[in-house]
Formats: structure tokens, sequence, C-alpha cells
């Protein structure tokens, strides 16, 4: 384990309020060298599926060694369990209700296991505030060097919400926007390198023409379907927001011909 | 001191100027080895209750030794003061403008100054960025153990804005909302541990029913008063959001009965 | 070069995606020591202008040797150019689209170039996330020493969008508003160390008086001209919103007489 292994946070606390920077003191507390890094504060509030999709994109990107506490938990204080998991590159922390399963479909786990161990928590915990009193000070052991069989006993990992594969509809596919970004891009469910040279996209019923290497192919305020940066088919204006004048949103159909 | 004690910034600079980037390049130049945590910087403009209030709640996560400087300063540029205290625990910096006033109230100060030693600050301050010019030369020292006898003298701390204690009214108490968060829910100043086993409360002449200890002892969409993770009595709603539901808001009246 | 050199970030990509998240960790994954400041990400979609003011403002209190990564970028994809360019302090990496002009005008560039060497950026580099593909690992290698010729070939800095002076205009002078912060200040293009003692400042046909040291020389409400803390002279009402009253905006003209 790299003792310099960085911390990166994906919650839905938001900027408005301490959660975040009180989830740091305690790290910092337990682990005064962490590298903490924030992944993102701003999912909608108890958005798992957003979460899931955030950390799917990013977790390629993220160090080896690295230990993300990833906290949209709109089950929290109830009985749901809170999961550690492995795979060959990274580890992961987060509520048992979906959050992992979109990250475990691109870098399967190697070992998944049930935060139990309560010695490793704070002293009180809330039945509000897991990410302060449990996520915060398991994260901070981690990066130590704590040896995981300590969090608590060994699981079988279950997806809850798997990550949706395109359907094939008559000759072409029926795909879905799994999400949608500042710049009013919508990422869809197509893989950028999946698919057949050629083929076409259509958002309702409009054709965006073939994918594009390159947002400067198309003129400005033109639609267009682009291979994006995540590896996935993003529909886009160029210069413009997509989302913004197609009133684009998650879960909405998309179709390669 | 600890050479890597934390460096805290509580302010309500927000996030699309430079201002709070430009706090942490002063103090990285003058410790470069500082470890510089957000607090939070999206406090409403000028809104140095809020402030108090997440001062309060976050300062017993800070770890020992840690430094804060918060900075809520409707008055910069005129002649109020810019205070140093110290508690068992930590050092805080702020406007003697109310803003230590609640942390005060859970933590006694045991040391009181005024940062007057202008050989600590930059070389030009300005009237309306003392956070740069004085907050962060005077934090980035105290962080490389600055004696705080070189700040200033001594002076005596004062509340100004003094923590708001339930009244008692009839049968039972009279309390207010101290603070609503991102997910809606109202924090009161009835602390969870002084309230006896049965009271019940009571919002706008509706009952909440007693103080729970988790959400999920109530249906989703429910409200319900819960022990809060800030050790003070919160209004919510499960899996929604009260403030967005009942309009609640700071100051309004909260009753226990 | 300080190997503890901080980088500092300033792009558009917002807190709602993990485009900033993931920019730092392809930075940590070079250059594991590196400290990374955010010195803002809230800069609006492609505004390659107020970007530019912000580099401006805030390049004087960076720390000797910093790098600064700047990504407001339309072009992304198309055949603009990256520059490095090296001031007597700091390193700057930012698209060649004017967003270096403004600190240029400020802080002579002595050296430029075209950041071409793909060796030193990701093995896959994506048409529209250039701030991870190339300016992140691009700042760690700087960060930890690499020499600039390594990047690519000098090339002659020509700015595209030239800070604005202030025009000579009758007995006066017209000057205009390079923008606007959160506290609803407007920052005009006027240095207070150039303007004689006894000039008056008029926006939209109103007298705002002489340029004032502190906001606490008017009353509470009133709107004033005054000494801002970024060295420019900045149009404001004593704890309210100068742009929120009377509309403000960038680019809006002001005059000085």
């Amino acid at each position: 384990m790299n003792r310099r292994a960085p911390i990166f946070l994906l919650t839905d606390f938001g900027g408005s309020d301490p959660y975040v920077g009180v989830m740091k003191a305690v790290i910092l507390a337990r682990a005064p060298e962490a590298a903490i890094v924030d992944l993102g504060h701003e999912i909608s509030p108890q958005d798992v599926r957003s979460a899931a999709f955030q950390l799917m994109a990013a977790a390629p990107f993220l160090p080896p060694g690295s230990i993300v506490a990833a906290v949209v938990d709109p089950g929290v204080g109830s009985s749901r369990r809170i999961l550690w998991a492995r795979s060959a590159e990274r580890q992961y922390l987060a509520p048992d209700n979906g959050l992992l399963d979109w990250v475990a479909h691109e870098e399967p786990f190697l070992e998944t296991r049930e935060v139990s161990a309560r010695e490793l928590w704070l002293d009180e915990v809330s039945s509000t505030f897991h990410g302060r009193d449990i996520f915060a000070p398991v994260a901070a052991a981690l990066s130590r060097g704590l040896p995981a069989a300590r969090l608590g006993k060994r699981v079988t990992f279950r997806p809850r919400v798997p990550f949706p594969e395109p359907v094939r509809v008559g000759g072409g596919w029926r795909g879905v926007v799994l999400a949608v970004d500042r710049f009013g891009n919508a990422v869809t469910n197509f893989k950028t390198s999946g698919l057949k040279p050629g083929v076409r996209l259509r958002y309702r019923a409009k054709d965006l023409g073939p994918v594009r290497r390159s947002y400067s192919e198309v003129r400005v305020g033109q639609a267009l379907a682009a291979a994006g940066s995540w590896g996935f088919v993003e529909l886009a204006i160029r210069e413009g927001s997509f989302a913004g004048r197609r009133g684009a949103r998650p879960g909405d159909a998309v179709h390669v011909r």
C-alpha cells in the first residue's frame, strides 16, 4: 500500500454545509499525511445513479492504490450495509445501495466485505452522518495500511441497479442517456469502441449523423454525436448545450442504426 | 504545535471568484507544507450567524492543534478588530463580529488576542480583502509555530450574538431553528442529550412526535424530529426536505413539551 | 524548481461532474507529492474573458515557481494550440485563445512554447477533455522539474484579446467593467494607482464620487467607487450588491473625470 495513496471523496453533501470539511477533518486527525481529493460533492441529494455513473467514469484515472469513499446514502441509519470492495487497482467504500454497481461492471471486484468492525468507527455514531462517523475513519485506517480482513466479514457482491446495456431493436440498438454534464452534453450507454463504423445516432426521431471524433467536424451551434471523453458516445451541440436545447435527461432513449 | 496541523478555512467567498484560491496561495507561499482544508465557502454573503453555527458544529471534529481562519466580514475595512482565540484544543482567527460566539459557548476560550502586529501581514493591505492580506499570512505564521504573543495584545472576549438557549414557556420550552442544511433539515437549539425521554416536538402547531434515533423509525415522506449529527434535534422528512415542504428558516420557533 | 511548487487549476468545469477530480487524479498518479490548489472552477462555461481576468488578478499572489493550468477551452479538439509560457516568477499552461493575454499584460512572458510533445500526454487523448489528457500530465511533469524545452518548440506570444486600456474622452477617460464578483462588486479597468487624486467616477450618468479607501467612508446601502483588492477601482454598495441593484455587467462603460 502506497503511504500517500490518495483518498477520493464522492458525495451528495454539497458545499453549503460543513459536512465535507468535517469528513476531511476526521480523516486528517487519524491519517495526517493523507492526500484527500474531491471527486465531487454536487451529486443531487440521494441520486445514487448519478454517483454510480461518475464513479464508473472516473475510476480508470485514479492512481493505483487509491481509496474511494462514496457516500450517497438515502438509507443512512437504516439496516443497509456499508461495503468495502477491492478491484485489481483500487479500494472502494460505499453504501450497499447500487452505488458500486457500474464501476464493478467495468473493473471487476476481487473481494468484497461488509464494513462492520465498530472499533474502527468514531466512538459515537450518529444515525444520519455515516460519512463522518464510519466512512472517514475507515478510509483513514485503510490509507494507513489496515488489512481489509479487519473491516468485517467477506460478503458476495450483488448488483442492485445493473449497468443498462444497449438492447437490440429491429435492425439497430436502443440505448439510454446515462448522465448530463455541466456543459449540457448527454452521455449515452453506447461505448465508442463498440460501434461499427458508419452507424448513425438518433434522438427523438432526429438524426444526429455518425459518431464524430471532434466537435470541430460540425459547425458552431450544430448538434452531433461525439466520441466522449469517458469512452461513451455523447450527444452535444458545438459551443452550446444539447440538454439545454433538447431537454435531454438521464433515462431518455437513444437509437443507433 | 504539530507541524502539519491543518488550516481550516470558513468563508462566504464562494467558488466563482479567485478569493479562496488566492488565500491558499498566500498561505502556501509562507508555509509550503501546510495542509489547507475547506470547511466551507458557501456561507451566504455576510451571514455571520450561519458561519457561527457551522463553526460550532464542526469544531469538535477538527484535529487538536488545528488553526481555523473564519472570514465572514461585513465590517471589513472599518475599525472592527480581528481576533485570535485559543481553546484547549484549537486556535481561531475571525473578525470580532460574533462569528466566534457560538463555538466559544461550547469550547471555552483560554486566551484571546487582537490581531494587530502589522509585520505579519502582507506589505500592502487592502480595505476589502483581509482574508488574503491578514488572515492568510497570520494563519501561515501560526502553522509554523509563531508564539501567539506576537500577534497583538490580550483582550477580553465579549460575545456579541450569544448562543440562543431554549426558553421556559408554560409547561415546556420554546427553542429556535439555528440553521437549515442542503437536505432541508432544520437544526434546532435543543441538544439531544438535554431532553427528557418522552418529550414531543411541535413546529407551527403541528406535532412531530418524540425525538427519533433514526429516520427509519418513520415511513418515507413523513416528518419527524430526529437526533441530528451535530448533537442537536433536527426537524426532517424521511427522504425529503423539511425546509422545502414546511418553509422552515433560521429563527423559526420550535416547541418542546 | 521547488519540488513542492504548487499546481493551480483554473477551469470552467464546475463541481457537478468529476472533471476536476479526475484532473487531480492524473496529476497525483504522476506527481504524488504535488500540492494542487483550486484557483476556481466556476468560470461560466467557455467564458475565456472571465478566466483571463481571474488569472491576471490572482497571479501576483501565487508563490514563485507555481505552475498554473488554466482550461477554459471552447476550441478543444480543433486545431487550436496549447501554450506554455514562463514569466520571471511563474509558469502557465492554457489554450491559445486569449486566456493568457491579460496576465501577460501585467507580468511579461520571457518564453513561450507550443505544447506538442505527445510522449508527455496520456496514451489516449480524447478530443473533448484535454484538461485530463494533456494539461494534467504536462503540469505534473513540470512540477517534477521537466525542462521546458521538452514541451515543444518556441513560439511567439501574440495576444488575441488585448487588455482594454481606458480611453481618453473629452476631458476625462472612458473605462469598462472587467468583471463582477459574488458580492456584486463591479471591477473596472481603472488602476487605483493610476488615478489622480480628486477624480470622480460616473456609471450610467450617475456620480459615484471620488475613489474611497474603504467602504466605511459611506453609509450602509450607499453606492461608491472603492480601491478594490486587485488593484483596480471597483463599483460597490456598502453591505449590498452593486451589480444586483444597478444591473452592472462586464463590458459596461464607466467614466472618470
